[in-house]
């Protein structure tokens, strides 16, 4: 194996222990920003002096080189370099000779996985937040379509009250929009250059931070060495995020499962995203929605880990660090995928009116209108709330529904009701009667749905700036001056 | 046990079940919000001619009742309550008779739950931010007394270089500040008015949402009822943020266990922060570090247990989610008291001088600078590290330091040793050396001490501003124009 | 504060310090378990002649004492002590005087506390055992009272196959068994007397185990001095298995709360068992199966605690560790009372036999068996499988029920259909053709539940054997030939 | 895709959707197990008529074709499958036509899967235990060799007593020692069959479970089909205790780590299981002990994760439990690994006696053993340890050590002292005064070494033993009369 550390320590490693601390098939996805960070330090040292024009040059044409064998998956025997660092710098001697040893000047493995898992992270959040947008057209389109489907909402997985289908896809919007915003708050965060802390106390060169930031297109710049080698807080925060978007898509599942039952009825999950048992003939299962979920506990758990992991370490950095590599690919490649099949899966969702109609008739969802009813009559509430427990207990006893009782009955419970009760009860009358500005009246929601549109817009914007942020390695060499 | 929702359910509750599904023992902590919450509602309700001025009155000199016989601890039987919104309302009704039952028109439990949480968490927030502020100034206040002071850095709890010390404090002021920074986005997070959801679907009433915002000082306003109810978002990010305060101070108390050793012996824990052993007679340890690193763990779990809660959920309200009180009070808590313990302790702190300057001359420390000293003459990075790998290992094998080394031993390793060698490895130089805006070189630290002190005084503006943002039971009732 | 380790240490500590450090809330639960484990251990130290036989009985008579004053809570300033072993020495020396000051001798708090927490765990097993067993004969009984009612078995929430209710129960039977399993062999693990250990290398009077161990009804002895003061495993242990348990418990109340929404309707939850809403008349919430579920996280989060907390620590006791109590006290009480409850639930819980039937008439859950029945015909498995697939998409288009197909259009699928066709998709049928021991065949399941029947009585002889091995304070006192 | 289920889904599933549901990159890994596992089923199919003898031959020669194939890595398009259970039946249908059909008569892939992570279980676990076992014979070898060196023992950080080294690594020897024996216990509970389930209700089939479970070398079966494919709780224990060990060898990693620190200097690492610095010449890493102390995070993360999975679930089989196998071979790769390279690191740590023992000189080790000296005069140990306490300040305060002291100086403390406290004092007596069969005296030590390894010959049957419990294809063809 290739090392980039021997001198001090005389005896080579034994293959085993090359192999527990090797991190290369793990990191290697790191390859591009390895090699974009490496860009700009060399460019960086060339304008300090370290390195002539000539010397700049050779390196960013081995660079290229490099990375293309990388592409072209060319690069011989991968997983005996220690990690994507040592592979980079030894292919870079392999192309170009003896001035590869010059390119750790000034900076240490400690800075350079920092940098590389930051410009990671700048491409990871950029990803995550353009399928989020993207989640989030599908649930407001739907919840435009559907503006005139009710249904019961559910408390305790009991009917509650009716409720416009789009006002329950609505709060669903709600959930991810904090998410997004999360996210954009990571960007920030992350956003701060850690070159020039090298191995803990910074560079012993006096490299110029201003210029490096701006060349990797950092916004930020981080301010203390022994912090940066030490710290994976953009980290913690991007998987802290994630876990709390896999949580929500779960909860958006659970009630999909519950939904798709036969039981409820309410929904048919598109075929293309079913699959069948390999015994039972008859089976429809909504596996993706279940998969989902479960990977929800995997994302749950990664956060677990990278927390434990860094709670129990002593100051600056210690090589359990390592596996912050392993946790922080799964999150997101997981977080990510469960987000586009499930904007996927919404797109192709079918919603059953009949039956979802149909359940509003049952179960007394109007009994919460009728106390508001006797309320504004001029009986008090906890009164009002007792007597209609009363009647919804008399008509499950005679097995009759509220709009069924005749205003004599009505009476016999309270003398406020009249002849407008039976318009109050109405589904229609229900729903709009939630004139709030976070009520399920039609108008309230329609109005949202416009609002939410325009956020959407401005999300977008936003993404658009923070791409402006990801630097390219091609564009990074072609603007320098000594290169063109 | 009083209830307030008989009616429809006939048989009274069994004993064991009430003690099971009761709240009270831990939500009475929320007793102000929940009467301040209460106060704001009602005079809402006044507002939109639900309440008279009469009965506006008569309920808010009866809250003030209950409020002053809670604190006075003479409510009879608290534990009976189901919880402390039945508590309030069934007190109310002591105090006041009859028209206690109209203060749950056009909202429910559900919301009233959600706002007595949002509340408690505005008075935590500043209470931890607070507190943050005050380990940071102390930090600061300690950075700047010990600038002289130099120290090993340690990666892989190995000697590392030399650093200063205040620059080693100040990794830490790093980590607060991000810290602190996200406390006070959950504040705006949190910072959004819950009431107007009621049970799920929205209030019944046109309850002016505007009016109580302001009322209750609220910034924002909450936009979908079934989120409203379903979420607790707000309280996730609180309690994450508290387990990444209490990493970070794990993380310190670790080093300043190893730190305290017999073995290090570069500080001394005030005898006050210390306690003994029951058996050996000798023993002073430093048990308040061992604690907070403890509940640190505590913390983590606390975060585990309600995104494990939460993840399970179908959409809106469900009683799992009483569980929340718990784990947020013993987060809030557990937390509040670490950071003010430990920023006394490090107000005792006593670090030796001697015994840290000394350890500074054993263990190479210099070697990195030498690496560079011989870049700095021609050499490549690559090569200087293994010449000066392989000088270790002759200075180990010989028991010799490396300012021991004569030029003509230096000279066999390579020519570009020169006279200003022994100049340039000295303490001194190779801490100025690191002159990289966050590196150790002593002005750029200085530097960094002077802007962290305006960062703080900013945050305390920021505080101040926060703290004008929580409602206050008198000053609501105070300000209503119909109670003038 | 009353602390038994002064002399070392001269300043006194913080008020802040103490209340921070002190355990005396959370451990004063530990009363009788620390007086008992101090009678042990002063008998032994009169057996070997460290205390004369007046000593002894002076000891013995006074920790009587101090146990009455704790029970009728005459003991003044409970929370001012440092811990509950201080306050038994503390209080022991104001009933007796000076020779309490020799109880400490030859222990040390690091072994006591272990002991201590070995005692209670001793008790905890037994309480959580019994409680499992009072589960798993509800369960039985209902098996065996509902042998004869039929149910729709779920994979995906989609309905599979038709099933015994009573296999469905039984399926809990043999989680729990697995569990109650565990939990015999935690009592088992932990059943090792841990006094000797001293501070951590064991302790300076040769003590006698043997007696202790005897005395104490301990079945096995610690073995190494420095593991004894360090480990918790059979506290891990411990709350592992609650978790397991609260896991299995969420499962059931997750398919319960499905069970009684209203579109499944299968059962009902006796009222005094659910609870209303504070606004919505008609609501009859199945609050108890949402809150085990809901603490079924508290408790995988108390898992994660202890792990955690142990994980980052250095060899032998570190004051980290106080912090075990209160997980493990909040772990075994929220365990006990969810199994308590969640037992006297099932025993009141009805199950709606008329709409259980129905809902087996639609849902092709014969498909499998028709599958079987072609492959016993002579058809390969997996063409059968696509066979029927087919033939229910068929029924599906044309809204009928597999049992509505003539021969003829069977036959179109496949010559092997014949009349006996009719006759081998009955429910009955269905049911009965699982004839494997662990299928839902009547008198499989019958068996069964006999064998449980037989399981339970083990369980009942086993759980008499553990309790005959707790040692009991006044019983241990009685039998001593000095105190007699 | 080949899917086993088509028929009733007429639409073929989205590419994205295969690739989100596809199992087959994480449980190839299983294809071993699977193999043979349909070899028994098949051979048990035979037995009860529902395939020819000749049918079986064919399936039976196909199945080792298709096993050579796997191992020749000729299988086209691995990852086009859906699973491991659904390439198995493609192969043979490839390799023997339509007879390959009939294979999955009478089971379901919910049983299987169950099968064959039960499978694997059995290796895992005997692969697990043998490296145990194999760190356990290099302690208890070291712990032979090194039994004349004395050591300071730590709690809290700080020097406690003197302790033998030999004792302070038995105190491993014991945890590991729970572990194993745990390992052991979740053998026995793996060990049951699960075939017969099918999907959930039991196999149509009257198949011999009690000729499987033979033929599969399992001890014993499972009872309920609802339960077996709905559980997975000898893969949670499985987890749990690698979680255990895990955090064992992360405190002993964290012993070691602050061992090898320069200020220690207890130990060396051998330098061919350290690593260096990419910047730094001087450095030698301790990077194992980091990975190992970093990766038993990951573990205790993978038992959050499957714990979160399992809790979510209603009854029987979701598909979230795909997820499970990731989880699984995680935590047996990373925990095999970690106590394999520790055992290797452990046979080549080098102890430095010289500093060691010089570092038991200072520290006043022996403060324990005088309070013992003065209780064994006739003092009380409250009073002995508070003038021992005294006496210590007074040495701290005065620079000197106790074995310093005049007696005349130690009578002002306490006329107990007398001439014989010199002798009491030396490190051998204070060592060998803990004369209790779990303390540091020498010769008790030397007899938990031997009985060590009366263990380990134990545990070696024992391992024995349940490798003659794992099934092998090649034998379990071989013994077939039918394929003789």
């Amino acid at each position: 194996m290739s090392k980039i550390w021997t001198g001090r320590i005389s005896k080579s490693t034994d293959k085993a222990v090359e192999e527990f601390t090797s991190s290369i098939s793990i990191d290697k996805k790191l390859y591009l920003y390895d090699i974009t960070g490496t860009a700009a330090h060399v460019i960086g040292l060339n304008k300090i002096g370290i390195l002539s024009d000539d010397e700049l040059k050779k390196i960013i044409a081995g660079l290229e080189k490099v990375k293309k064998k990388i592409e072209l998956k060319e690069v011989r025997d991968v997983d005996n370099y220690e990690d994507i660092h040592s592979l980079v710098e030894n292919e870079l001697a392999i192309a170009i000779g003896k001035t590869a040893e010059k390119i750790h000047t000034g900076r240490s493995r400690n800075d350079q996985a920092v940098l590389d898992e930051k410009l990671f992270l700048k491409d990871a959040l950029a990803g995550i937040i353009s399928k989020i947008i993207f989640l989030q057209k599908n649930l407001i389109e739907l919840a435009g379509k559907k503006i005139n489907l009710a249904m019961p909402a559910y408390t305790h997985l009991q009917k509650a009250q009716p409720v416009l289908l789009s006002h329950y896809l609505l709060s669903f919007f709600e959930k991810f929009k904090r998410d997004i915003n999360k996210f954009y708050e990571v960007f920030e965060l992350n956003d701060c250059l850690p070159l020039g802390a090298a191995a803990c106390t910074g560079s012993g060169y006096r490299i110029d931070r201003k210029f490096l930031k701006e060349t990797l297109k950092f916004k930020y710049s981080d301010s203390n060495s022994m912090d940066i080698v030490a710290s994976r807080d953009s980290l913690l925060d991007f998987i802290y995020c994630c876990s709390l978007v896999m949580i929500h898509l779960s909860r958006f599942c659970e009630d999909f499962i519950i939904y798709s039952s036969s039981e409820f009825s309410y929904i048919d999950i598109d075929e293309t995203f079913c699959t069948g048992s390999s015994i039972m003939p008859q089976k429809k299962n909504p596996d993706i929605l279940e998969l989902i979920r479960g990977k929800s506990s995997i994302i749950i758990g990664n956060l677990m880990q990278i927390m434990v992991l860094i709670k129990g370490l002593p100051t600056t950095y210690n090589r359990d660090l390592q596996e912050d590599k392993k946790i922080l690919f799964n999150a997101y490649e997981e977080t990510y995928n469960s987000i586009e099949i499930f904007s996927k899966l919404l797109k192709k969702i079918k919603f059953n009116p009949n039956v979802i109609e149909n359940s509003l008739k049952e179960g007394f969802l109007e009994a919460t209108d009728i106390a508001d009813y006797l309320v504004k009559k001029g009986e008090s509430f906890r009164k009002s709330h007792n007597i209609v427990g009363r009647i919804v207990k008399y008509c499950i006893e005679n097995d009759i529904q509220l709009k069924d009782l005749t205003l004599k009955e009505l009476n016999k419970y309270s003398p406020y009701f009249g002849k407008d009760f039976y318009e109050k009860i109405e589904l229609k009358s229900c729903i709009n009667s939630k004139d709030v500005d976070c009520g399920t009246n039609k108008k309230q929601v329609i109005a949202k749905i416009e609002s939410a549109k325009s956020v959407i817009k401005d999300w977008e914007n936003k993404l658009e700036e923070l791409c402006s942020r990801i630097p390219d390695f091609e564009e990074l060499v072609r603007y320098n001056t000594v290169l063109k």
